[in-house]
């Protein structure tokens, strides 16, 4: 086995961190994370992705309300992450063309895709300047005043957030699921009896989440059973509110 | 300004890659993309994203043919990301719980971040180790033949593919729009006038794209509005296959 490389490492060993140092990024660290963003791969050229930064500490305690995560803009850096077909739509009303290609699912779905592409890469580059990050998809917990607080316009979507800083805290490595279970050759595979997770299951047990130092984890099937039964995938509004920005028409 | 991380530079200096050298990876190669795949970001901890090899040469063609892209399934390696929440719901049966939850629009949205954020973990891993690859959003060309060849059962949608190999050419790395017109201080602006993006489009209109070295390619507002009006957005079937795999029913 070859050594691996540190960008290997850096991908092999990150952890979601959720208590940073006090203090901001500096405008240097914070124009290098926008440059990787800036060059992510995009699909097709169309570069349907935009960045906001919250630093208004209003805007900050709001959105923070909305995620119900004390560490939301607080230590370190929010960044929104915005599906952003707007600026192309408006490329092409000043060039006198319609824009009802922009309002498929197959073009949010792009959008989406370039989004995270982007999200993914300052994730990568942040880890590699000594910063860490946690994924805020708890923006979703109610995206309409989220689009309010960032004056978004149609065609814009929220996807997610990413809070950035100096860690300030060193969670141990959450276990995943073997590659058994996740990857195949040629043909998906329906290898998923309970008792191939049972390994995977009294692994993950042993993890101890900072959040809660006092327990172990639920093993994985389990928190498959309790979490997908929850509040969680009742942010239904999600659909109307895609529509409602003029996304997904058809 | 500090010297840039090597993974940085990794990340600005990608290209898009499709020309391969005659070989395919070896199994360490594909094993260590596999892992950083298995240890990315993951939403709310559910893991739902399975990768697929193809392997079979006439699998390759038949994929080849739909994505209408002679590089497809030709050296290198094929890897299609797929969307999995079925391994979740084949959990929860067994436990005797309904899974209806995962057929939110929230929960395949979730998937989504998912399969991208792995996608794009393998694309900067093979990066590092001096590898190259192209996304293959042609899959959804015609993704219903897609997901019988890969026998993926309901719950499952065949996202991305990546083409990964040893590269055989050096593209000019693409110019991407001023961060400018990209990014934003805790509200967004509408900084979208056509002569704003003057200067990026004449920018563009410098790179030579391999895929046709006899002409500059066009300017990027002048892409926007050939590009959006062709059959790339016409591509509707995607919202019935996403439905009929039981994504989306609210």
């Amino acid at each position: 086995m070859n050594k691996l490389t540190t960008t290997e490492q850096f991908l092999l060993q990150r952890r979601t961190v959720r208590h940073f140092k006090d203090k901001t990024l500096s405008q240097e660290q914070y124009q290098r994370l926008l440059e990787v963003a800036r060059q992510a791969p995009t699909s097709n050229f169309l570069q349907q992705c935009s960045m906001i930064r919250v630093t208004d500490v209003e805007k900050r305690e709001r959105i923070r309300n909305i995620c119900q995560q004390k560490y939301v803009g607080a230590y370190g850096d929010l960044i929104i992450f915005v599906v952003d077909l707007y600026r192309n739509h408006r490329i092409r009303t000043q060039l006198g063309l319609a824009d009802d290609g922009l309002a498929s699912t197959d073009a949010f779905i792009q959008g989406i895709e370039d989004t995270i592409i982007a999200a993914q890469s300052v994730v990568m580059a942040a880890e590699s300047m000594g910063l860490a990050s946690v994924y805020l998809g708890s923006i979703q917990n109610d995206v309409r005043p989220i689009i309010q607080i960032l004056n978004l316009p149609k065609l814009t979507f929220p996807l997610v957030g990413l809070q950035i800083g100096e860690p300030d805290q060193v969670p141990e490595l959450k276990p995943r699921m073997p590659l058994t279970l996740r990857s195949f050759e040629n043909s998906y595979e329906d290898v998923f009896d309970l008792n191939h997770f049972a390994e995977y299951d009294a692994t993950v047990k042993t993890y101890y989440d900072l959040r809660d130092r006092s327990k172990h984890v639920d093993s994985f099937t389990q928190q498959i059973a309790s979490k997908l039964s929850q509040s969680h995938f009742k942010r239904d509004d999600i659909v109307a509110v895609i529509k409602e920005q003029g996304f997904c028409q058809y």
